[in-house]
This record gives C-alpha cells, structure tokens and sequence, in this order.
C-alpha cells in the first residue's frame, strides 16, 4: 500500500484548505492537488505545488504588464510557434514540484535530469520502509535479441515463477538483515541489547536496488517536458515510462495549450537528416529510391524505413 | 514615470483578481503582488508570482507527506539550522519570479548569474523607450582612490554638472538617432516616406548603456539568497545594491524565517581562515598579536582589523 | 586593427612553447591554437584552450580503462548513433575554451547560453578601447517586411551613407565624452587636474552598445554544438552568425567524427511534426494534399513547404 | 583487485603515449595521469584529462592575450584574493576529468552535485561485475548517540563478524541470483539453454547498493572545490571522504597555488554569525561571556565554543 493512513491524513488535511490569492490559479490541477497518483505497485506521483499557467508563457514571451493574454487563439497560436522554434525560454517561466515514490534503480535514471531541485529522504537519517519493486507477471520481459538495452518476449511458467521468487526473497530477506544490522524493529525498538547496531549510513548499503526511495522533485515546464519526451518515448525503461505517462496527465491539466503543442510538436514529431529529406524530394518526385541508390547507412535507411511506416524511430 | 496609466491599469486588473487555491499562500507577499516597487528614476521590481513559503522548506527537508510543519519554534529552529550548515537544496523548492525594468548596464552584470530564468524584451522586435538612467547628483561618485573598482567621494559644483549634462544629452542624442535609423517617430508612423529605414536588430546598437531594458527573472529561493549576498553587499555597485534592498524587502514578506535565519548566518556573518582563527585564539588568550607576530599577509592583516572593527571585510 | 603588436607578440609566444604531454591531442587545432582568428571589423575568435578528442566521447559512451577507440570506422559510426539518437553525455566529455572580442550587443545575445563558463573584461575596473562595430556596407539592411525580427534588403545610396555616419558619429562622440568623464587620456594621464573624474562603473554608461568588449569563454562539446545549431542558423541574426561560423571551423579541426555528425543529423536536418509526416505518407502514396486537406494550419502548411523546396524552415 | 591485466595494459599503453602540445601542461599531473589511485576495497580515482593550470585561472581574472602571469608571487597573491573574496568565475577555467569507480550508495550521493559532466556503465547494457564494498574492520561503526547523521564507536567481536558475514552474504547471494536472472555464467555464456534470461535492465534490481559501479565524471576547478569542500570535510561519510581526499592530492598536484589557498580560505576557514562576531569582539575587550550573556540560541553557543576549541565547527 504506497500511502498509510496517517499519511493519507496529511493529505486530505492539505486538501481541505482553502486560501485566497492574486496568482494565476489552474482549476484542474488543483483539482488533484496533493493526491497519490498511484503508479507500479507501490510508487505514486504527487503534485506539490505550481507556479503559472498557459498564460505565464504568454506573458513572459510578450514581456508585459498585465497577463498578456489576448484571444484564446491568438494565445494558442502563440504557444504553438515557441513549441515549433524552439524558443525555450517562455516555458521556464512556469514551475511545478511533485513528490514521487519509486524505486531506486529507477531514481538513479531519473536524477541524470540535473536541472532540478530535488531533496530525497535520506537513508543516513531514516530508516528505509520494506517496500519493494516487483515487475507484475506482464513485465518480466527477457532481454531483447535485436536491442541491447531492450526487452524482448515476456517470460512465462516456471522461468517467470522463479524470478519473482529470487526478487522477492532476496528483497525481503536484504531488508530483514538491514533491520538486524540496525538493530531495531519494525517500531524503532531495539532488537537486542547486547548489540549497538550498524550505522545507518552504512546498514542501507546491504539493501537491493528495487527497494522503494522518494523525493520531492522541482522542475520548470521546459525542462519536464525535456524529460518527458524522453521518458515517455517508447524506448524509455517500462519502469520509468509509467511515472512519465501519469506526469503527462498532470501537464495536459496544468497547461493544455502547452500540452497540445507538446504532443504534436515533440512527441510526435519525427526528424530527417539532411540526407533523408533529399531521398523523401526523389520519393515524392516519383522516383522509386533503394537502399542502395539513397546513399544512407545500412542502419539509417532501416530507420528512415521505420519512420515512414509510422512505427517509432530505430 | 515608470509605469503609464495603460500599464497600471494592466496591474490593477491583475490586483483585483481572486481565486480559491490549496497552495500554499502568503498574505504578506500577495498584499504587494503585481505592484511596481519603484528603483532609481525609472526602474522597478515587481514580483509577478510566487511558489513556496517558509513550511515549504520545513515540507521538503523532512520529506513529508503533509505541511511538514510543526511548532513555529522548531520549524524556525529548523531553517536557521539548515542554514548555518549550508544545507541548501531545501530552499531551492521556493520559487520566485519578478519583473524588472533596469539599465542595460546592470542587466550584465545581474545575467551574470546563470541559475535563473529569464525573458528579456527583445530589441529586435520592439522598439526601446526612451528612458536612461541619470543618477542622482549624490551618486557622482569619483573614481576610488584605494579600491580599483569602487567609489570615491562625490562630484559637486560644475563638474557634476558637466557629467550630468553629457550622460543625458548623449542618451538623448543616441535615442533620437536610433528612432531616425528606424526611420519611425514616437507613434510608430513613418518620419520620411523615401527612406526604408534600418532594421531594428541593427539600429539599437546605437543606444547607450544607461537605456532602461525589461525583464522576467524567476529563480529559486537559494539561489535568490545567493544573489542578494553578493549584491546587497556594500562591495556591490550602488545601481545595483538598490534593486537587492527592495528584493530583499519582498523575501522578507515572502519567507520571514528564512530571510531571518539569512540576515543573521550570511548578511550579518564574517570568516576567518585558519590562520586568522589561530591569531584570534592567541588574542582570546590574552596575547598581543602584532602583524609581524601573527604570521598573515599584509592585507590580510587589514582585513583581519576591519573585521573585528566592525567594518565590511576588504 | 583587432590585434596590436604588445598583443600579437604575447600571441607569439605561446604559440612559441611546446611541452610533452600524455593526454588527447589534436594536430590540427594545434595548428591554430591562440592565434586570432578575425571576425566583423575588430573582433576576433581565439581557441585558447582544449580537452579531449573524437576518442574522448567514444572512451565515455564505453566508460573504458583505456582511449576506448576500435576501428576508425566503429569509432564514427558510434558517434553518429549517438547524435542520432540525441544521447549527448558523452558529447560533455571534451571541453574547449575560446577567447573573444565582440560587440556589447551581440555579447548580449551570446550571455543567454547559461551552460558555459565567461569571464569578461570589467569596465569596473578597466578602460574600454575606441573600438565599434560599424557595419559593412552590404549588411546595412532594412527591416524585414515579412519578418518581425529579421532583415529585408540592403540600403543604398545616402541613406545608407547616413546611417554610417551616425552610427559612426554617435560612437565616436561617446567614448569620447567617456574619457572626458573619466578624466584621462588615451595614455592614461589625467586630462584636467581640476577635475577628479567620474568613477569607472559609472562613466561606462555613456558607451554605444556596439562598444567592443571580450571575454573568456568555456564550454562542452554538447552545449557549443547546441549554441551553433541555433547561431549558425540562417534566421541568427548576422553579427553572431559569423562568429558561430569560425566556430564551426575550429569544432571541425577538433572533433571532425562529431562535427560531420553534426553536419549530417543537426544543421541540415529537419523535423515534421505527426500531422506533417501523415501528410507527407499520403503523399508518397500518390495522393495531391492541398493545404485544405491537409489538415494543416496556415503558417504550419507554408513551412511545411518550404521544408520540402529545400529553404530552410520558417 | 580493482584492475584486471587488461585494463591495466590498457592504461600503460595511454601512460607510455607522449605528444607535444602548445597547451598549458603540469609535470605533476602528467605523471600520475591514468593511474589508477586505490580508495576503498576495491574502489579507484583516475585522472583522465586536464585542462589548464594555476596560470589558466591569472589569464582569465585579467582577460589576457598572453598566459597573464606574472610574478609567481603576485600570481599565487592575486589566487589567494580571488578564494577570500569568492570571485569564482576565473576557478571555473580549469577542467579536469576523472574516472572513478565506486560503491552505488556512495555514486547516489556523488551525483547531487549537479554541475558536472557524467557517464555511468549502464546496467541496462552490461552486466556489473561481482565486486562489492564491504567496510575495512575499523570502519564498522555504531549510530552515533548524539548526531543523528553520523557514526559512534566501532563495533567489535562477534558483532563485528555477524555484521560482515551479512554484508558479505547478501551482496554474494544477490549478485549470484543476478547471474541466474540474466542467465549467464561469468564468462558470458548461457547457464541454461531451456531459458530465456531476464533483461538486464530488469535483473540489476536484484543487486545489493555496495555493488561498485564506475562512471567517467568531469567538472571545473570551482566545482569540484565545492564538492571537496562538503565531501573532505569531517562531518562527510566516511566512504564519499575517502574519494575526496583522494582527489584533494590530485588538486594539489595540478594547481599548486590554487590548492594552497583552497586550504587556507576553505578548506581551515570558520563562519561566525554576527551575533558570534558581536560575542568574540566582547570577550577581545576582556569581557567574560557566559551562554547566558552570549543571546546565542544553545546549539550555537555549542558550535562557537567548539569552534573557539579547534575542533570541527557543529
């Protein structure tokens, strides 16, 4: 269970508030504010807190006074161009801080991202909970034939069987000797008086890698959707892509006009080198161009290939 | 005039603004939000938008799932703790943005600091106002006969008034020049139908440094402290010490423990090297230390005496 | 004249010293390390200072003991996988250091690239040198009718010859009355002894921003290229552009696998948007897309097509 | 052993390379270049690249056409300003590269530092090698009692032996469990051919985080002396210390001068508030201050009196 319920009381403690302001404020994100969005079996994603709207890009593009909103078009519109040009800067101006529970091998792709805030609980101090990460049956996939950093086929039967067995026991039991290591119990008694107990910043060492860690973690809107297209991309770690895919559903309420042209700009956009397009001119010309005749790499023209049949670039 | 009636009517509609939000909200900072903190003789600070308050900081070192916030004392005790240790990440999930008109000449030295977003009106596509910086007559200061880049005493009598009349007749003389090069008038009509007039990333490079730009400037709050250390220091040039003091006015509101816990452990704080520190230990212990006897570097020694005098350190 | 004899000769030395050493080394950077490399009429673009090679990303993509190379061919290969594909760390791995002298308004521009390292010469301190930026006759341009932030065709005639003598005039008058305020003369003698003189900081005020200034400036690989791929774009605006062009030369003598790689998969390529490339399918597939039909907005079509006609993009 | 033959070949094929360059060069740190320096159990720092000297940090303080140096003397005065005063920009001229390998807890604290440049091994795409940290008998070290982040008395006797036969145990076991996850043997052979094996990027989940990892990671002189500054300093883990006093010689090897004052300003510098100067400044005046009399909360009354005794500041 990701949230217990004192904690769960916290939260709606936090939600029952009500306080006035002058800020830009955004409806449907305060809608979800402070909840546990639930993600892998016992991580979750929380909106903290925000800063700005649609509208703060507007604004700071625009350098004005006032919101510097005009017509609801004429805004999109506006958001639409910086997204296809790259002009970056506007996005920065709008912020955002969430609280995530996920597991450790997974925080350790996530904190590469170094233009953010971020404070983790920290294991020198507090002792880490037994929760850990185990892959539902449908992603105990094996490694993948053609990708070295991919999955291939989902393990079955017995093969599946015995891995989430050596996963949960050597979890549990990790977990079980950091305790003693530590010399407490579950309620912060000592275990045995005869012992001291190991250090906390040394007893964590003895724990695996799926064990669950969280942080709070603040970013501005260009810097999360950096992230985002790269997490979210279909060759992105499964482990990672669930918490990129909700914190996609937090933007698409925090920001929809940002979102949309996210979305068609980034996300689904697809980039052709200079050789590419002037094979995609021949093409269009009417000439039938082959691997051989295009000039591209053996692996680019697979890629090129893929592209245009609309499956995810290589 | 800092701001026109069309401009403070913009702020004024943003000032009558109400929204219920669950954030948390700082009443003494949402009282100035949006208003024009005036600066010199035509610039100003104004804070545009705000995230975080004290507990935010309390929230984040402990990772909580609440307000995180106990007694007032120990969330106070707490914060001046983390601050004394340079435990910094925790103020980094406050965040602040402001809007800022000043002199070209200070904006380089403020973008000087990177960790900061901003959004800069951008003379390639408006117009720049005509409006320069003059000081005021009490700050000609002299160049300093003892500091490389400080200030002496200051001008008086003809000389102050000859370099006030060349600072302002040669900015005036710029911008003339620079609306003619556009070949527009005040209204944005064209002043001579057979010239094309020059484009408008070239022709502000005739404006002077003194001409007033604008910007959107949002930052941590660690790295906002950070900022106002170095620039409301007295080492720091008057033009832009001014902008620091109002800033530091609205942190003030913002995050009373924190600015509290920064005026004591970094506004109000002083180091000794080693060295220093071993002298002062032999002083405590009733010895006589003389500048030959205490084993530092001439200047050293100064600062050293301006130190325990009270001064600002060298 | 960019460089004078005390300098050129200072020049002359270093290029003078030879060491041994074990690390990367590139001969055909060598070869022009520390000379000024000219650039508008008195800047210039020095390479002072490198580290690391093409070797250098291949060894860190592989995080190998030794240089971490195979076969030529392998080594280019992975590099433009790793452009491709945009994992840039180990374009992070090589480091270079210019020295450069450019004009105050151009330096402004240059400063919004966050991720480098600057230290610029302090009219707090120094006395900056009659030196500006007079642009060539073929660069005087109109304002873009169709642009809001580009150029349109080049002036002529008087009122070009017009232009060059304000800007030229203004500049002069500037500086001149700069060092009227500054109490000296070009040799550094007191001009008037009545007189004491206005302080540095504030004298520099009165400067044109097309005032030359130069700085030390550091950065990685990943971040140079990404400056490059926007400030040697066709839509940069010209003063900067031909500084990112002589950069070009010189990521071209360092790193030649990453620059072609570059060349290949950044400056010549090209992204299209989801819609765009369903346009693009039915296209291949025979059909005639009409902006109507394609779904396509007004401005998103005509960039779209001149994407495909092979100008640059909007 | 932390260095197979293989890699060690490699490194002495890189050691016995020489190249003449223009480049500022340092004997002392050419001569330890690609060693491996043992930290740990099995753990190293190497120097990988550099990029200029104690002179590269004089030349851009004064923005130089030549080396900028001067007198030694003057030189190693004009460092020792630059630290006193916190002018950083010139320390961010240097660059240097190491290679490191280390235990993951201790890369997780490593990698906060955000400005820096990294590549990890990626277990997604190889397969971590069975070696683990596993503390030295005198580092077997008791929560402390009165610091909640920091050791107390070294365990000894039985408990000592039951707390490494854990470690051991469970590092060995999961790293066992690892192997038959991924199902392979030691020499990358498949252990049974009737399954398909986990994915990588799945199995090192199973790994305990004393499992060593190795990353290539490079920073600027000013950088890492903020990292050394935390990480050298008494109150660090014991563990991340070792690697930062690894490194301090490295630093000292490189930039001599820089080094020195590093040592001085930083390094054997203490803080005083001003309520603390207020105190020190009474008891100069021989004034005797009592905790009471001091207005200091009581942990600071603690910290100053420690100070004052030479011990470690709180």
């Amino acid at each position: 269970m990701p949230i217990d319920p004192i904690q769960q009381a916290d939260i709606e403690a936090l939600r029952a508030q009500s306080f006035s302001t002058r800020r830009a404020t955004v409806p449907a994100l305060e809608e979800i504010l402070y909840q546990a969005l639930p993600v892998l079996d016992h991580g979750f994603v929380r909106v903290i807190d925000y800063m700005g709207d649609d509208g703060a890009v507007v604004q700071a593009a625009r350098v004005s006074y006032g919101r510097g909103t005009r017509k609801v078009s004429e805004d999109a519109g506006l958001i639409r161009y910086l997204m296809r040009h790259r002009h970056s800067t506007p996005f920065e101006m709008c912020e955002i801080k969430y609280h995530v529970k996920l597991p450790i091998f997974i925080a350790r792709q996530w904190i590469r991202h170094r233009t953010a805030n971020v404070n983790e609980i920290s294991a020198r101090y507090s002792i880490l909970d037994r929760e850990f990460y185990l892959p539902a049956p449908d992603q105990l996939a094996a490694q993948s034939a053609i990708n070295r950093q991919g999955r291939g086929d989902v393990l079955e039967g017995d093969e599946a069987a015995r891995v989430l067995d050596l996963l949960r026991e050597d979890s549990m039991r990790s977990h079980a000797h950091y305790m003693e290591l530590l010399n407490e119990d579950d309620d912060g008694k000592v275990l045995d008086e005869s012992r001291t107990g190991l250090a906390r910043e040394l007893a964590r060492m003895n724990l695996t890698l799926n064990t669950y860690t969280q942080w709070y973690w603040k970013t501005d809107l260009h810097n999360l959707l950096h992230f985002l297209s790269l997490r979210a991309d279909s060759h992105a770690q499964y482990e990672i892509r669930v918490y990129a895919e909700v914190m996609l559903k937090t933007v698409e309420a925090w920001v929809p006009a940002c979102y949309a042209a996210f979305r068609d700009y980034r996300l689904g956009a697809v980039t052709f080198s200079g050789a590419m397009l002037a094979v995609l001119c021949r093409m269009l010309a009417g000439e039938t161009v082959t691997r051989e005749s295009s000039g591209l790499g053996q692996r680019e023209w697979a890629e090129f290939q893929a592209t245009l049949a609309g499956s995810a670039p290589g």
